[in-house]
């Protein structure tokens, strides 16, 4: 069972999942979910009975072609209650209530997202979309974070290619910095934030690496990592969810596009995609519009950045996106 | 040369330090800063042509126990200013003033904190105080950040132990949210907030590990990463420099005594020790305490952390204090 825990020095909630590891007390345990686990792979088809019941699924036929598992070691669960708990003024609690859920993007164990045919992932887009406004439904969730996690270094555990929906009782902190940030600017200057910097970014040219008709992809000017990358709609629209159905087309193909040219330039890296999308209530507010994220995992984060929370990038974003356009040309 | 830009959508400054891949384009540059470099160690006796000039050394007859050297690629330069530069309201930039200096523990190559002598530890932290408080008096300054990695996943190139010092023209995000949040704590309360924490940990006990006559080590409450410990002043002290000199033996005694307890219990993991510290102007105030964190490296941040900026801990700290005061038992 999970817990969350208050942490008075910065006002995050941290969580806690002991059951993510099985041996908690011992090195293994810590390092534990990160380890591949042994055995069949349980989200191939065959091996369907592996993973708990399922909750959604599309399907051609007797057969799935995206396929929705509960995580089998939830960082936080539906049946549990966001009961708060004080121990003293200096230790308060919340119970571990929320969701983790599993997105399965094919039944091919192998093939990454940027091999997949566009109407796979459009599929895979529309099933996070699908997901993303169900479990939104429950009042109990803040905040639904969608993320990806691509190779070792990225924290994956399990080789075949998947995604993750994780419903938070909280809304995380880099998320309600954004947020906050996004609306204090929209009260200074009745625009979304975002919305200018897209306009400034395809002004400038220089660090926009692609786009269609609906999205446009650029390496942004302070990005905080080498060739981190966002997908942005081309129309302000403040949550993931209110994106049109119509349009899941043109952001799959934007999507593989931006994966196939990171993999050329960078030689297949680990990578991790996150969306930042506004909180619930705010879908229809004017402050804020939604982005992927995809980060590929070229260097790791060491004690400057992680004592101070300030970035050290060492590639310049336009640089990065020249190497980019001229590859993929 | 660097330079910082603004990130516009957290209200961070990003350091960009293209130097640091000596070549830009390519992947092998990107990651080159967790690269060890060819050749012979440049922090080992007899090799000290192979840095830039000392800067600062503690010697015995005609040998130097510990040496300080500036960064041979440093993300921030002493010759630059903290010029504003702004192309547009959206794209702000910042000259690269800082300065990057490196403090090298002991001519042993291969000998770690943990295992030096206890009065090593001591002049190692002497260096920095003494290294801290002269970078102090270069106004341009705001935070020096404090830092030490050891092993690979923990960011270290060099494998001979070594801490490094940052100093930034701007208070990075996690720092400044620390100091923001104490602030207001002590505009409420009175109290500094961390000394309420160190009462609190000490009348709870369970997560406290070891401590002497002037420290006290815990594993916090709301630990953000499994055994992460912080080593506190038992009394009120804002900032690192104001700490009596002659107090120094007592913080190398603890220091040694944790790193030993996590070696064995963690079978001597990568870590990183970072220092927060009240800021520049504000040593005297009474809303904060300077500690340092052990944090060993057992998981890799994934998706869901880097995108929501939320932890998730495997280990409570209390399990993990015991444990650890267990096998030193």
């Amino acid at each position: 069972m999970s817990i969350l825990r208050f942490d008075l020095t910065t006002k995050d909630w941290v969580i806690f999942a002991p059951d993510r590891s099985r041996r908690p007390r011992e090195l293994e345990a810590a390092r534990a979910s990160s380890a591949a686990p042994p055995g069949p792979c349980p989200f191939c088809p065959g091996n369907e009975r592996l993973t708990p019941a399922e909750i959604y699924a599309v399907r051609s036929g007797d057969r799935w072609r995206v396929r929705v598992v509960p995580n089998r070691y939830p960082v936080l669960r539906i049946e549990d209650e966001a009961t708060r708990y004080e121990d003293g003024r200096m230790f308060q609690s919340m119970g571990g209530c929320g969701a983790h859920e599993v997105i399965i993007e094919s039944p091919d164990h192998d093939l990454s997202l940027a091999e997949q045919p566009v109407e796979q992932v459009e599929l895979v887009l529309a099933t996070l979309h699908a997901r993303f406004n169900d479990l939104l439904r429950d009042g109990r969730f803040q905040t639904i974070v969608v993320f990806k996690n691509h190779g070792e270094t990225a924290g994956t555990s399990l080789r075949h290619p998947h995604w993750q929906l994780v419903a938070t009782p909280v809304v995380p902190r880099l998320l309600r910095i954004k947020h906050l940030v996004a609306a204090e600017y929209f009260d200074a200057t009745g625009h979304c934030l975002y919305c200018d910097i897209l306009e400034a970014e395809s002004a400038a040219k220089a660090r926009v690496i692609a786009s269609n008709d609906q999205y446009v992809a650029i390496l942004p000017f302070a990005s905080h990592l080498p060739f981190e990358t966002w997908i942005l709609p081309r129309h302000h629209e403040s949550s993931f969810g209110r994106a049109p159905r119509d349009r899941l087309g043109a952001l799959a193909t934007l999507l593989k596009q931006v994966l196939a040219m990171l993999n050329r330039s960078l030689d297949n890296p680990d990578f991790n995609v996150t969306l930042h999308t506004a909180p619930r209530g705010d879908e229809d507010k004017k402050y804020f519009l939604w982005h992927l994220c995809v980060l590929p995992r070229l260097s790791v984060p060491a004690g400057f950045e992680i004592g101070s929370g300030m970035s050290i990038n060492t590639v310049l974003p336009e640089d990065a996106a020249k190497h980019l356009r001229e590859l993929a040309a």
